[in-house]
C-alpha cells in the first residue's frame, strides 16, 4: 500500500464513521453547523486573506496567469459571497428523511421512498478556494461526508476555510472528520481517491477539460461531472426577432467561460437572411468572432468555420454558426456535436418547441430561454456542487437534494407473504 | 477489434438507433408491442416448448443438476406466466415523458424534470429463459433498447421467445432492435459487453453469485444488481409474540432460494428464552437448521454456529441466530454483516421501530413485516428487472421506472440572465 492509498483509506474510514453520525444528528444540528461555519469564515477573515495572500505570491512567483490568479484570489467581496453561500445552504430545506412517494399495497403494507445521504463524497478541484466551502457546505446539508482536494496553487486559502468549517462541525457537536481536506498535495492523493471503492461513493471533479478527462478515464468510483458544455441555440423560422436576438446574445456573451455558454448558433434555413443576419450582426458588434459555415460567407464580418468547430467548445468570444434544414436539422446536429449539457429553441411554433422538448437528449432543455440558466441557483436549488452530463443518479445542476439517494421504509403488521 | 467486440458494437449501434425510435414512438405503441408480444408467445407455445425440450435434453446429457434444470424448464404454467407478465407490463402506466416535478422561478423560467428512457440495456443472464421476456417487456415499457444475452443451457428456449418478442415490436412498427438477443453463447461476448462504455448505459446481471461478482468486478459500465442479500431479521424485546413468530418462519421458509429470504435471526437478550425459543421451535419443527450463536445452547435442537455463519448467505433451509443487547446491537451487527438488501425489526415499540428505520442503510427496511416481500411486484411495480443494492441511481427492487433517468425542460419567454 502506498503512503497515498493509505492516507486516504485512512481518511475515508474516518468520513464513513462520521458520515453515520451526521446523518442521525438531524436538520436542525446540520443547519447549526452550517450557520456555525459561516460565522466562522467570516471570524478568520484575516487569517483567510493572509493565507490566500500567500498562495497568490507563490503563484505569481511561480507565473501563472491572469485566468487562473483570478480564480486563486480572494478579497473581502469574495469572502463575503462564501459567508452567503453558507448561509443560503443553512437555509435550504434539509432533504434527510424527507419522504418522495408514499403508497400501500393490497397485502397491507404501508411503503414510503424517503431520501438517506450517498455516504462519503470525494471533491477533486483546482485552485477555486471557494469550493472549499460551497462543496462542504453542500455534502454537510445533505447528511454526506467529504474528503476534498484542492489544488496545490490554493492550499493556504483552501486549509484556512477549511478550520473554518471544522470549527462549525464542532460548534454544533458534529464530527471533524464530516468535513476533511487531504494534508497534501502529492498528485498520487488524487489517483487514490479514484481507486477508493467501498470508501468513496462518488467522486465530484471540479476544473478544467484535463481534470475532468483523467477522472472520468481512471475513475474506479462513480463521477458526477461534464467533460464539456457545447450548447446549442437553434433559432427557428418561427422565432419572434427580438426574443431571439436578446436570447443568442446573452447565451454566448453573458459569461464566455462558464459551461452553458453558447458555443454554436444553429439558423433555419428560411431566415438566414433576416433575422440570421441581425444575430450575427448583433454578435459581431458585441465582440464575437463569428464563424460561419455554408451559406453564411455573404454576411459581413463572418470568417469561415472550419469543420471541427462544430462540436467545440470555444468557452471565449467566438461562436460557430450553422445553417440548418428546419427543426430535423437542428436535432439531428445537436445529436452529433451536442454533449447533453444545455441544449435551447427559439421559436414561437409550439409543435417545434414540443418536438425539441421531446427529443433532443440533454440534462437541460430550453424553449425561449438563455443557455446561462443552466445553474442550480437558477434553477431553485440554493447551489449546485456541479453540473452533470451522465445519464445515472444526477442530471444537470448537483444540488444539495441530487447528493442523496433513497431507501423503501415498510410497514406491516406482522405481514407475511403468501 | 476481436469479433465479439465487433458483434457487440454493432448490436450496440443498432440498439442505440432503435431506442430513439422506440422513445419517440409513444406510450400506445410500446403498449401494442407488449400486447403483441404476448399474442406471440402463446401462438408460439408449441415451438417454444419444443426448443425447451431440446435445451433440457441437452442440459440433461451434460449431466446438470436438479435446481439448474428446474429454473431451464418451461411448461404450458409456466408460458402462461410469462405472457401473464407481458400482459401486466403492458397495463403498467409508461413511465417515459411523466413530469417528476414542476415549478417556477422568480426568473419566469418554468421547469419540469420529466422522465426519459436510459438508452441501451445490457441484460446478462443465465439458466432461466423467461428472462429474455420478462427483461425484455420492462426495458420496452421504459423507452429503452436491450440487449440480452442469456446463458448456453437456454440458448434454444430463450431464441424462441426471443422470435416472439420481436414479433411484438414488429406487429407495433417498432424497430426490431429494439429487442436484441446475443447470437452466440461464446462468453467472449458477455466482455465485450461489460467493456461497451458509450454503447451500453446500464448492466443488469441476473444469475449466480459467481456471475454478479464477475459483472462488479469486470464492468466498466454501471451495474444494476445485489451480490447477495444478507437480510436479517431483529426481533425486539417489544415484539408481538404471534407477529413475531409468523413474520420469522415466513422470511426464512416461504422459499429459501431467493435473495429477500431471511439468513439471520437476531434475538433481544430479554426475551431469549421466552419468545425467542418459541421462534428457534417453530424453525425446527419446520425443518430448518439453526446455527445459534453464544447463549443460545441450552435451547433444544440448536447447533453452534461458526463465527462465519454470520454474514452468510445459506439460501436454504439454514438460519443463523445471534442473541444482541437491544437494537443497538441490532443495528451494529447489520452494519457489519448485511448487503444493504432487506432488513427488518419485529416490535410494538414505536421508538424502537423508528430508530430501525432510521439508521439501518439498506435498500429496504422493514417494520413486522417478512423480509419475503422484498420484491417488484409486491412493491406495485408490476415486474422487476432485479434488485440493486447500489446506492446510486436505482435501489431496491427495479422496475420501469427505474429503468428511466430524467431530463430538465425550461421554458421561458424569450427570458436572459442578467
Amino acid at each position: 500500500m502506498t503512503d497515498a492509498t493509505a492516507l486516504i483509506e485512512g481518511m475515508g474510514r474516518a468520513a464513513q464513521a462520521a458520515q453515520g453520525a451526521l446523518a442521525q444528528a438531524g436538520a436542525a444540528r446540520r443547519t447549526a453547523a452550517l450557520i456555525a461555519a459561516a460565522e466562522a469564515v467570516a471570524a478568520a477573515e484575516g487569517a483567510i486573506l493572509a493565507a490566500n495572500a500567500e498562495d497568490m505570491a507563490a503563484a505569481e512567483a511561480r507565473g501563472i496567469s491572469g485566468a487562473m490568479l483570478n480564480r486563486l484570489r480572494l478579497d473581502p467581496g469574495r469572502l463575503a459571497g462564501i459567508t452567503a453561500g453558507l448561509r443560503a445552504v443553512a437555509a435550504q430545506p434539509d432533504p434527510v428523511g424527507a419522504t418522495i412517494a408514499a403508497w400501500e399495497m393490497p397485502s397491507g403494507l404501508r411503503i414510503r421512498r424517503v431520501r438517506s445521504p450517498i455516504g462519503v463524497i470525494g471533491v477533486i478541484y483546482e485552485s477555486r478556494p471557494n469550493v472549499t466551502a460551497d462543496a462542504g457546505a453542500l455534502c454537510l446539508r445533505s447528511g454526506n461526508a467529504v474528503i476534498l482536494r484542492g489544488g496545490s496553487e490554493s492550499a493556504r486559502s483552501s486549509a484556512a476555510i477549511h478550520r473554518a468549517m471544522v470549527a462549525g462541525l464542532r460548534a454544533a457537536g458534529l464530527p471533524e472528520a464530516a468535513i476533511q481536506l487531504v494534508p497534501t498535495t502529492d498528485r498520487a492523493a488524487v489517483g487514490a481517491m479514484l481507486a477508493a471503492q467501498g470508501l468513496l461513493d462518488v467522486i465530484v471533479p471540479r476544473g478544467g477539460k484535463s481534470l475532468v478527462a483523467r477522472v472520468q478515464a481512471e475513475a474506479r468510483v462513480p463521477v458526477f461531472a461534464h467533460l464539456e458544455g457545447i450548447c446549442h441555440v437553434y433559432v427557428d423560422a418561427a422565432a419572434d426577432p427580438a426574443k431571439a436576438r436578446r436570447v443568442v446574445l446573452n447565451a454566448k456573451t453573458r459569461r464566455t467561460e462558464v459551461c452553458g455558454a453558447a458555443e454554436c448558433l444553429l439558423i433555419h434555413r428560411a431566415i438566414v437572411d433576416g433575422l440570421g443576419a441581425a444575430i450575427i450582426a448583433d454578435l459581431i458588434a458585441a465582440g464575437v468572432e463569428v464563424r460561419g459555415g455554408a451559406g453564411l460567407a455573404h454576411l459581413p464580418g463572418v470568417v469561415a468555420a472550419a469543420p471541427d468547430d462544430f462540436g467545440r467548445e470555444f468557452l471565449d468570444m467566438t461562436i460557430a454558426v450553422k445553417v440548418v434544414d428546419g427543426i430535423e436539422g437542428a436535432i439531428a446536429h445537436i445529436a452529433r456535436h451536442g454533449t447533453r449539457h444545455t441544449e435551447a429553441i427559439v421559436t414561437e411554433d409550439r409543435e417545434a418547441a414540443e418536438r425539441f422538448l421531446a427529443e433532443i437528449d440533454a440534462g437541460i432543455v430550453m424553449v425561449n430561454a438563455s443557455t446561462q440558466f443552466a445553474d442550480g441557483g437558477e434553477f431553485g436549488m440554493g447551489a449546485e456542487i456541479g453540473i452533470a452530463t451522465g445519464k445515472l443518479h444526477a442530471r444537470g445542476p448537483v444540488g444539495a437534494e441530487q447528493l442523496t439517494t433513497f431507501r423503501y421504509l415498510v410497514e406491516g403488521d406482522g405481514t407475511i407473504r403468501p
